[in-house]
C-alpha cells in the first residue's frame, strides 16, 4: 500500500522559522525611500510594530517561533503531506508527486500561518487594532480569523468589486468579528478623494492599501498598525514552516530530497513557504529544480523587469527591488485573484536573479483543465491560484514519463476552491478566455520606471 | 500541553463496520409493503443492488470493509479526533470536549463515507449508473464525488428551489462529472406530471425521490440503481467507521469511555455513525448518555409519533417503523436543510423506544449563536446542521460546570459551513426567526397515519 497521507504529530512541529536572507549569495538590495536613500527600520514604525520590523531586516538564519504562536498553529498544523497516487496513475508517470495540504486551515489557505504570527507580534507590542486590504478575500478572512483568536480589532478594506461579487467572504470576516468595508470608502481621506473624482469606481488593491495604511498611521492613540499578507520578508519567513514540515515528512517516507519543488506565486508567500528550505539545500549543493508559477495574464517573473518599483498603484510604499510589470499595470480579470499583482516578493526575485529558481507561466484555461483533472483523480477542488502549481506538476510528471525517470515532485497545495466555484462554472460552460500581456503594453509600463533608481545587483550566474 | 488533534494512521483504520441490529434488545420492526405485509429483500431488487440489500437486512454484528473501499477512504480518513480546548476555556467547564472532524472530506461532510461504499457495491454488482435526489446538495455532491472516483455515471435530481438558490452545489457535482438537473424535470413521468399541474412549483424532496427512483427502475438495460444518503440500515452501517475510529482515538489519549455522546440527526446517519459503537457499549453495561439533536422546527424525535409511515411525500416507499411528523409534513425553511425530514432512521428510532438514547431539540437562533461561539473560539465555521450538535454540547458543558463534574463529551462535527454562509449572514443581520411546530398541525399530520399498520413493538423500558 502506498501511504497517501504522511502525518506529523504536534510535538514534531518545527520550532523555528527559516530566514533565507543571510544565505543568499548576494546581499539583498535595500528598500528605498522617496529620496532614493535606503529606508531605515524606524521609518516603518508608524506602519508596522517594531518586533516585526526587526524580523523584516533580520540576518539570523533561524528565528524561534514563540510557544504561544505554535499553540495557535496546532489548531490545524502540522498539515499532512499527501501523495497524489491517483494523478500519478492517471498520468502513468514514474514520478512520485507529494503536496503539502494548506487548504485545511479554517480560512482554507496558507494565509493564516502569517496572519496568526503577525497578530501575535502586534499584540505583544501593545497594538489593539490591525488594518489591511484584501482583493479576493483570502487574506482578509485569514487576518480576521487570527485577530479574533487573539482578541484584536480587525478592519479590512475590500476592493469594492470583490466586495459586491463575493459577499460571503465578508460574511466569513463578520463571523470572525472583523469589520469589512468596501473600498474606496468614506472612512479615509484617500477613499473620499477617489469617490469624489470617480463615484462609481470598482476600486483596486492600490486604493485599498492606501486606505488601510492611512487608517493605521492616523490613529492618534498609536495603537493601530497595518498588516500585509505577502511580499515582505517577515511574511515569507512565517510561511517557511510549510517547507520545514515537508522536509520532516519526506524523511518519514524515505525520500531523501525532492527533484522538483513547485508553488504558485502572486506576492510569493506560499511559494516561498514551501521552497525556501529547499533553496537552502540547493545553496548547499543539492540538485533541485525550483519553480514558481504565475499566470500568462500577469507574467511578473517571466516577462517583467528586475527594477526598483512601488508596491502599490498610488506610489506610497517604499521602492522595492523586484520583478515588476510596472506599478500602473492593471491585470485582466482572471479568476486567480491572488495572482493578480504587478510585483513580487524581493526575496523570491533575488532567487531568480541568482539563478536559484526558474519561473514559468500558464494560461487560465490550461490551469482550469489541470484543476479539473486534479478534482477528478485526487478528489479535491483546488483554488484557482493553486491550479497554476498543478499545471506545472502535470507538465513535469509527463516529462518524467517521457524520460522514464523516477523523479520526486513536491508542490504547495495552497488552498481549496470552495469559495471560488464560479470560475469552475465558467470553465465548464466554455466561458473562459486566455489572456496574455501584449508586448507594447508591457514596454509602456516598464518605461514608466525609467526615472526610478536602478538595482545595483549583478546576476551572479552561479547556479 | 493539551493535545488538540488525535491522529490515527492509515494502517489503524477500522477494518469492519459495526451493525447495531443484532444487538438491539428487541428485534427491528420489518418494513411493510403497500399490502401491509413485510417487504421481502427481492422486492427491493429493482431499486438497490442485491449486495446492499443483503447489508440492509444483515444480522451480522461485524461486516468486513472491502480493501478497495478502504483505499478510497484513506484519501481523507481516518479523520482527526480533535479536542475543543478553546471552547472549554471559554465556558470554564471541567468537561473535556472531543469531536470527530468529518468536515475534512473533499465534499465537506460525513456523507462520502457511505457514498463511496454504495458506489463500490453498485459497481461490484455490475451497475453502471446511480440516480439520487438532493436537497441542500451535501448528499448529491458526495455521491457525485464517489461515482466519479469509481467511474460510474451519476445523475442527481436537485430540488428546484435549492438548484436555483445554490447554483454552486451544481458546479461541485459537474466538477465531479455528475449530471445535476432541477426537480421536477421533464425527464421523468413523475416530473412531467407535476410540471403539467404546477408549472412554477419549487419542487420538494418527495418529488425528487420519485424522479430518481423512476429513472432507476425504468432503465431497460437493468444497469441503473438508486442510492439514498441516510435513513436506511446499510447507510448507517457505513457511517459507523466514525465511532469506531473515535474509540481508538479516545484510548490513545487515555479516555476510557465518554460520558456523553452527541450528534445532530436529520435522517440519522451522522448521529448513528458516531454513536452506534457507543450504544453497543451501553447495551453492554457502560453508563453513557447518548443524545441525537434536531430542530424545534422539525421535531421528529421529540414530538413525533412512533408509527409506520412512508419515507416520501408521494407514498411510494415501503412503510418504515419510525418516529414521524407525518409524510405530508412540510418543514419551515430553516437553514439546516439536512435536518428538514419528517421521518428518522428506523434503527435510531428503535434506540429511542428502547430508552438507549434521548433526543433533544434546539431552535434555529440558539443554534447559530452556538455556531458563532464555536467559530470565535475554535476557529472553524460549521454547517448549520452541525450547530444543532454544538448547541447541545455547550448545554452539557455548562451543566458539567454547574455540577463541577469532570465529564467527557464527544460529538460528531458532521460538516463545514462554507457552502452555507448565507445563513450566518442572515443571523448576523438579525434576519432569522425561530419556528416551532404548532400542536394542531402536528395532530393533523399524525392523524393522517391512522389507517396505516401500527408497530407491534413495546417499549422495553430497560434502560
Amino acid at each position: 500500500m502506498k501511504e497517501k497521507k504522511i502525518l506529523l504529530n504536534e510535538r514534531d512541529i518545527p520550532k523555528q522559522w527559516y530566514n533565507l536572507a543571510p544565505d543568499l549569495p548576494t546581499p539583498m538590495q535595500p528598500p528605498l525611500g522617496p529620496d532614493g536613500k535606503p529606508v531605515r527600520p524606524d521609518m516603518l514604525a508608524p506602519v508596522f510594530p517594531m518586533n516585526l520590523i526587526e524580523q523584516e531586516v533580520s540576518q539570523k538564519r533561524w528565528i524561534d517561533i514563540p510557544e504561544e504562536i505554535l499553540e495557535i498553529l496546532y489548531r490545524w498544523r502540522p498539515t499532512p503531506l499527501r501523495r497524489a497516487v491517483y494523478l500519478e496513475q492517471y498520468l502513468k508517470t514514474p514520478a512520485r508527486i507529494y503536496y503539502k495540504d494548506e487548504s485545511l486551515s479554517p480560512p482554507g489557505s496558507h494565509k493564516p500561518n502569517t496572519a496568526v504570527a503577525q497578530a501575535w507580534y502586534n499584540k505583544q507590542f501593545g497594538i489593539k487594532k490591525i488594518t489591511t486590504e484584501t482583493g479576493a478575500g483570502q487574506w482578509g478572512s485569514a487576518l480576521a480569523f487570527a485577530c479574533n483568536l487573539l482578541g484584536l480589532e480587525c478592519k479590512v478594506f475590500m476592493v469594492r468589486i470583490s466586495f459586491e461579487q463575493k459577499p460571503l467572504r465578508k460574511t466569513m470576516m463578520r463571523i470572525w468579528n472583523a469589520k469589512c468595508v468596501p473600498s474606496p470608502s468614506q472612512e479615509t481621506k484617500a477613499g473620499r478623494d477617489i469617490l469624489k473624482r470617480i463615484p462609481d469606481t470598482p476600486g483596486s488593491l492600490g486604493i485599498a492599501i492606501s486606505e488601510a495604511v492611512e487608517e493605521a498611521v492616523t490613529d492618534k492613540s498609536g495603537k493601530t498598525r497595518y498588516a500585509l499578507g505577502s511580499v515582505l520578508n517577515h511574511v515569507l519567513l512565517h510561511q517557511t514552516i510549510i517547507g520545514l514540515e515537508a522536509k520532516k515528512q519526506l524523511k518519514i517516507v524515505g525520500e531523501k530530497m525532492p527533484d522538483i519543488v513547485i508553488g504558485c506565486a502572486g506576492g510569493g508567500s506560499n511559494f516561498a513557504g514551501l521552497s525556501f528550505p529547499f533553496v537552502y539545500e540547493k545553496i548547499n549543493g543539492a540538485e533541485i529544480e525550483i519553480i514558481p508559477t504565475e499566470p500568462t495574464a500577469c507574467p511578473t517573473m517571466t516577462r517583467g523587469e528586475f527594477a526598483y518599483d512601488f508596491g502599490d498603484v498610488a506610489c506610497t510604499t517604499p521602492l522595492l527591488a523586484m520583478y515588476t510589470l510596472g506599478h500602473a499595470f492593471i491585470p485582466p480579470p482572471i479568476h486567480a485573484g491572488g495572482l493578480r499583482y504587478h510585483g513580487m516578493a524581493p526575496l523570491v526575485c533575488q532567487c531568480i536573479v541568482e539563478g536559484l529558481i526558474k519561473p514559468r507561466s500558464y494560461n487560465q484555461i490550461k490551469c482550469y483543465e489541470s484543476a479539473l483533472l486534479w478534482a477528478r483523480t485526487e478528489g479535491a477542488i483546488c483554488a484557482p491560484e493553486t491550479s497554476h502549481a498543478i499545471a506545472c506538476v502535470i507538465e513535469e510528471a509527463e516529462r518524467a514519463r517521457e524520460e522514464a525517470k523516477e523523479k520526486v515532485i513536491i508542490f504547495n497545495y495552497s488552498g481549496h476552491g470552495l469559495m471560488d466555484l464560479s470560475g469552475y462554472e465558467n470553465f465548464l460552460s466554455d466561458k473562459l478566455v486566455n489572456y496574455s500581456l501584449p508586448e507594447e503594453e508591457l514596454k509602456k509600463n516598464i518605461a514608466s520606471l525609467k526615472n526610478l533608481p536602478k538595482p545595483k545587483m549583478q546576476k551572479s550566474g552561479k547556479w
